[in-house]
Formats: C-alpha cells, sequence, structure tokens
C-alpha cells in the first residue's frame, strides 16, 4: 500500500526524481547505523518452523539484561518499533495525547488516526509521547515531564547514549518504553522492536498483534546482537567518533549544529532544500523537513561514503 | 507472551513433557511443507535497509500475478497470516460472526476477543469466516455459502490445490481472502502472508499494521518464491505422492482417513492420545484435538522422517 505520510526512508522518491539506481544512492536520510550488527549464521530452523517460545523467551530475556528491565515489567518483542507505534493508541480510549513536537511523526499520526486529540504541549493529557532522545533534535527528557495515565517514551535511538534511558519508568503503571532494533544494529530490514513496561499493557498488544509476531531470523539474531557487549562498545565509540567528523565537516560549510545523536545529526542551514539537491546530485539523499525550511538532518556514512559526501558538499 | 490458546506448533510443551532437544524432534503438528523453498542469497540491503516500496511492490505484483487476482481488489503483504487473523475482527463493529467449525481456532479466538459473538452455523451474521480448504478436514466451499457484510476466506492452504480457490469473489464487497507463504512454501519462520480483497479493507489492515510491516528478507524471498511454477507444479506433485503413502501406511495400521490436504492428513483412530503417545515416545510430535478424542492429524514427513514414522507406529 503506499505511504502516505512524511517518513524519512522515502529513498524512492529521490531516485525517481534524481535518477540513478537505488543500489547506487547513499541513503543519510535515516538515522540507522551503517555499519551493521555481522549476520550470524542463522540455523534453518528458523526459517522453516513457526519461532518457538523458547526462542521468544531467549530474546525477551536478553533484552531484560541489556536494558535492566525493572522487575515485573513486561518486555514483548514487536515486528518493529513501528508496530507498536501503530497499535498503542488502541489501548486506551482516546482523549487528548501531548505529543511535544517537532518529534518522529508517526506518534501524532498514528494517535490522530484512533480518534486521539493531539496536542503538542505537556500540559493536562490522558496521554504523552516523548521520544527519547528526541527526533530530530536529541532532546531528552526527565521522568516529571512525562504526564497522563498513559505514558509512552520512545528509545529508539537511546542505545547509542544507554545511560540516559528513562527505564526505571518502565514499572509505572500505564507506561510504555519503545526500543528498536533495526537502528543502532544497523538491522532494519529485520522489523524488530521492543515493548517494555506495564505488564498489563504489554499483554493487550501481544494479542492484538496475533502470535508469532516476530520473525525467527529476527529471533536469533535479536538475542546474539543484544549479548554483545564488544560489538556495542565498540560500535557506541566509532559512532561518537564519525559523528564529531561530520559536525566538523559540516561546520566548515557553513552549516551549524543543532543536535541529533550519534546517529543522526541536525544542523541549521541558509536553505535545507538547497542542501538537499547538492547531495541529490550526488546521489545523497538526506533529510528535510516540511515545518523548518533550514534544518537538515544526516545520518552517518559509512567508510565508503564520506568521499562522496565531501565531494558533494566542497 | 505466554501463548494461551490451543494451537498447533506447541513442540515446546511435547519436548518438555517426553524430552530430547527439540532439534531431535519430527514436527507433524502443524500443516508445513517440509522440503521449504530454497533459500535464495538475500541481498545485504534486505537485511540493513528499511523495506522499500519498489519491493514491498515486487511482491504484491507477485501475488497478483500467481493468484489471477481480480483487477480493483488489494493485495496487502502481511507479517502472516496469523496477523490478518488477528486485525480482521476490529475492521467493523462486532456483531455476530458465522464461523463453521471445527476449523482453525484462532479466527474464533480473535473475533470473540474483539467482542463478536461467534457462531458455528452459517445462517444470518454480520460476517463470516471459512477456512478453504478446511483445517483440519479439508472440506471446500462454495461462494453460495459466504455470508455477511464481512466475509472472510482463509485459503492458507490452498495453494496445493490452486483451482479449487475462491479467488473470484475477492472482487466483492467486503470479502478478504487470506493467502500464507509459510505453509506451501515450508517458510513458516519467515512470517509472511497476505490479504486479498476489498480495497478499502485491505487499505484500512495496512494502516492498522503500520508501515514497513514485512521484513526486507521475507519481501525478497517471497518475490522470488511466488514467481517460481516450476518449483510450485514438482512441490504439489511430490506433496501428493506423499500423501498417498502415508494414508496408506495409516491406514495399514488401522487408521481412518478423514480427509485433510496434501500438506496435513485427518485420520480417525481409537485412541487419538494413545496414538500421539506413541509418536512421542519416538519424538515425533502430531496434533489431537480437544473436541474430538479420535481425530488425530499428521503434517507430511521430509525423507528423513519416514522411517521414524514408521518405525514409531508399527
Amino acid at each position: 500500500m503506499a505511504q502516505e505520510r512524511d517518513h524519512g526512508g522515502n529513498l524512492d522518491a529521490a531516485v525517481r526524481r534524481f535518477g540513478g539506481t537505488r543500489a547506487g544512492w547513499l541513503d543519510l536520510s535515516t538515522g540507522i547505523n551503517p555499519v551493521a550488527y555481522p549476520l550470524p549464521v542463522i540455523p534453518e530452523n528458523a526459517w522453516t518452523a513457526l519461532p518457538d517460545q523458547g526462542a521468544q523467551r531467549a530474546l525477551t530475556d536478553a533484552a531484560r539484561v541489556l536494558w535492566s528491565v525493572p522487575q515485573g515489567a513486561g518486555v514483548l518483542a514487536v515486528p518493529g518499533a513501528s508496530a507498536a507505534i501503530a497499535h498503542i493508541p488502541l489501548l486506551a480510549a482516546p482523549g487528548r495525547v501531548a505529543i511535544p513536537g517537532p518529534t518522529y511523526n508517526e506518534h501524532a499520526a498514528s494517535f490522530a488516526a484512533a480518534g486521539w486529540n493531539v496536542v503538542d504541549t505537556a500540559g493536562q493529557s490522558d496521554a504523552s509521547v516523548h521520544v527519547h532522545p528526541n527526533n530530530p533534535d536529541g532532546r531528552l527528557w526527565n521522568a516529571s515531564q512525562l504526564g497522563g495515565t498513559l505514558r509512552v517514551i520512545d528509545e529508539s535511538f537511546c542505545d547509542v547514549n544507554p545511560q540516559a534511558t528513562l527505564m526505571d519508568e518502565a514499572i509505572k503503571p500505564g507506561t510504555l518504553i519503545l526500543k528498536s532494533f533495526g537502528k543502532f544494529w544497523g538491522l532494519a530490514g529485520l522489523r524488530l522492536g521492543f515493548v517494555i513496561g506495564d505488564p498489563h499493557l504489554v499483554e493487550k498488544l501481544s494479542t492484538m498483534l496475533g502470535p508469532w509476531a516476530v520473525a525467527g531470523p529476527a529471533l536469533h539474531i535479536g538475542t546474539m546482537a543484544l549479548h554483545d557487549q564488544t560489538w556495542a562498545t565498540q560500535t557506541r565509540a566509532r559512532l561518537s567518533e564519525d559523528t564529531v567528523r561530520l559536525d566538523k565537516f559540516m561546520t566548515s560549510q557553513g552549516a551549524k549544529t543543532i543536535g541529533g545523536t550519534t546517529l543522526f545529526r541536525l544542523y541549521e542551514v541558509d536553505s535545507a532544500a538547497r542542501w538537499q539537491d547538492r547531495l541529490a546530485a550526488h546521489h545523497i539523499w538526506s533529510r528535510a523537513f516540511p515545518y523548518n525550511p533550514r534544518w537538515l538532518r544526516l545520518g552517518l556514512p559509512d567508510a565508503s561514503g564520506w568521499p562522496r559526501v565531501e565531494t558533494a558538499l566542497t
């Protein structure tokens, strides 16, 4: 079906407009780690059999350890954080939801589609969504800022900065924390994410999604990756270094760093459309924002991408 | 989360009860083709990038050709037919749904969870679900038997017998036809299925599931497999031969063939519990039914499985 909303990842449209082939483009329009977790050998059984409870439990156990999930909180693996975002508004009767923006627009779209009144300010509300760190500006929130009886904390980009987590909140009634596997581990095509928090809400989500929601290969790869602390530590260091390099280069070209995480950077430029076109002429796709013509967001290039970015912008 | 309903595929419980390791068991409790579609090389991009619209369209285009989808009907790839089953009851206000049974029990469970009144007889109803061919007895339905304004035809097992399809109904308002990739193509761990029919309902389902619902590897493998008519033809022939072999052996041991498809066979035996235990003692898992103590369902063994079944039952 057509994607009607303004997503990152709309590289198809860029290819149609600027030419080339999808494979020839460097996609910096998302915040996906460009050096993915190395794919392990996948046992045949993971492809052929219905995912069994043992494999599901191995993954959620790994998640509990990695994220220090408080005892009593539920953990559910889902086929991508997007699946959780699409279903969470159905967990409570529609009311007023505070989603401080600008932020990732799927939350507001999903709540609105379910009949909620979406407001930007915190104030009094029945539910709240905080993207933590926020996309695109990297803003972090405090537990005291969460409001409502349904409290969603989207930590899709928090694994580059694990000490910032609000995981202690997961034990509070009505709270759900989202984790994305695709971004930090760089395997967005796998479709894997997690919902952690109020066990009653987690159970409701599980029922909504149906049995065997996560694919066998995702269970296997996810379990290995979440246990691999060495890879995670090295990856955080590399992403930090690459962030410094990208900021340095962009500011040398006249951009101003607004914020972001070490998976994506937000810059202020004279005209985001013009910068996006310059990059697109070299088949590099970036993210501009309909609500701010001076904001340009870039993901981090991989090794082969750096010279392309430098050539395109100098 | 725990699976509370009575599914096939509950091999974990059998292993706990009868011992051995999961890998050492022969699982005949499902209707999954034991000789899976051979895995192609999966491009790295399918793992690392968000699944793009081109890849999604390639898969749904292949589905349109393979199943001769009538023009005007919608086609949506979903992460397993189970995902569709879990969401379909939310497409209309709850009322009375006719689900002639016995049949695959997820339909009734899902409708009931959404507040529907589930009845067994066709008669007057707001919705109907027909599993075609039916699981476990293989019964086929006529278009004239479908009732209600929401008409679900679950063709999860129809690809062994494609001429039986009710695909012509897909163009009628309120009709949704489900297809399972995991069963005939033997890749249940991949989580891939299709919903075909009323474009308004298909669009609603797409929104409910959220963007990027199907994983990149599933899009790639599914597209290749649906185009491979040679494999499908050979597989149908092999499954037919194996069905004859299994029926012949089971009747020689005193079972009576009730029906089924060439992916699973339903037998009447003196005591399904006793037959199940005999097979389980040899670490072969079969399907018994809480509602009929004489029914035993068996999937087809692969080459290495035949001697195990024969040893266990003679």
